[in-house]
């Protein structure tokens, strides 16, 4: 199962593509973020973002899309903002025929270091330990991508470990 | 000059045509609004929002988007499903190369009714005066989004006005 996760925003949008397989390893494919200018206008902006995230989608062709499900934060405008980015993302991704997955910020917690209240850094650091990687992944939209996907691996595998226990409780 | 104004929204966006020609009228070419299903997934809906309002600009090939700047609101939630919506259609209108202009209610106002303080029936009102429809425009959005076309209309004939006079004072 591959894996892309996704932090969207007007000026950065973090992703990070990962790649389960049928044992317990999770591969980290690439992750970085999608910058546009402020300086660009906005419909332009949309564009590029599109067109970028359009380009990791036909790279990776991932089995699916993880996103966080809502933006908690209290300003309208950059509630808007994150809106417009996270509308071109979800479209690119239903063009593009590839499912989306969406997990709230305390379900990515609480899968990744066991409880929804953990702090930033501690889910940034679970997910350097998770995938291995030398460093934090920086910026935080990057990180957060990548632990909203290894979130989605973590909540499928649990699934299918119930199904599985489930189906094999029956005659 | 046609205009193609629009309100953006995940459940309903309004939208209007209107033609501007040489003289004082403005015609009305079209108005209606795009919905979505609430039971359809997101990236779905957001998908056939892009699909009717690509179909809207293909028909009626406008020479500018206008759409309301910000939502003014308090509901963060509101403010994202305003945002998703709104980041598809200005991507739309980017890919189908068509400049958008953003006007805030404030300006819509004052250029329909003559005041930034207006009341949306008295807009509402003036919306179908200056277009001569046989009844207000319904719903909301669709007064809006044609509200905000005649905006543009309006204020871009204030300009070529202004700039004629200017040139004209020249020697």
């Amino acid at each position: 199962m591959r894996v892309l996760g996704v932090d969207p925003g007007l000026a950065l949008t973090g992703y990070g593509v990962i790649e389960a397989g049928t044992d317990d390893e999770v591969k980290t494919l690439a992750y970085a973020a999608i910058r546009t200018a402020a300086k660009t206008p906005l419909p332009q902006r949309l564009a590029r973002l599109y067109d970028a995230f359009a380009r990791v989608v036909t790279t990776y062709r991932p089995d699916v899309v993880a996103v966080e499900r809502l933006y908690f934060g209290r300003n309208v405008t950059t509630a808007m903002n994150v809106g417009q980015a996270r509308g071109v993302v979800l479209l690119c991704a239903a063009q593009h025929h590839v499912p989306v997955v969406e997990y709230t910020p305390a379900e990515v917690k609480q899968a990744l270091v066991g409880y929804g209240n953990a702090a930033k850094h501690q889910v940034q650091a679970m997910v350097a330990a998770i995938l291995g990687l030398p460093d934090l992944p920086r910026p935080d939209d990057v990180a957060d991508a990548l632990a909203v996907a290894v979130c989605h691996v973590y909540t499928a595998r649990s699934l299918a470990r119930w199904q599985g226990a489930s189906s094999g409780a029956e005659p």
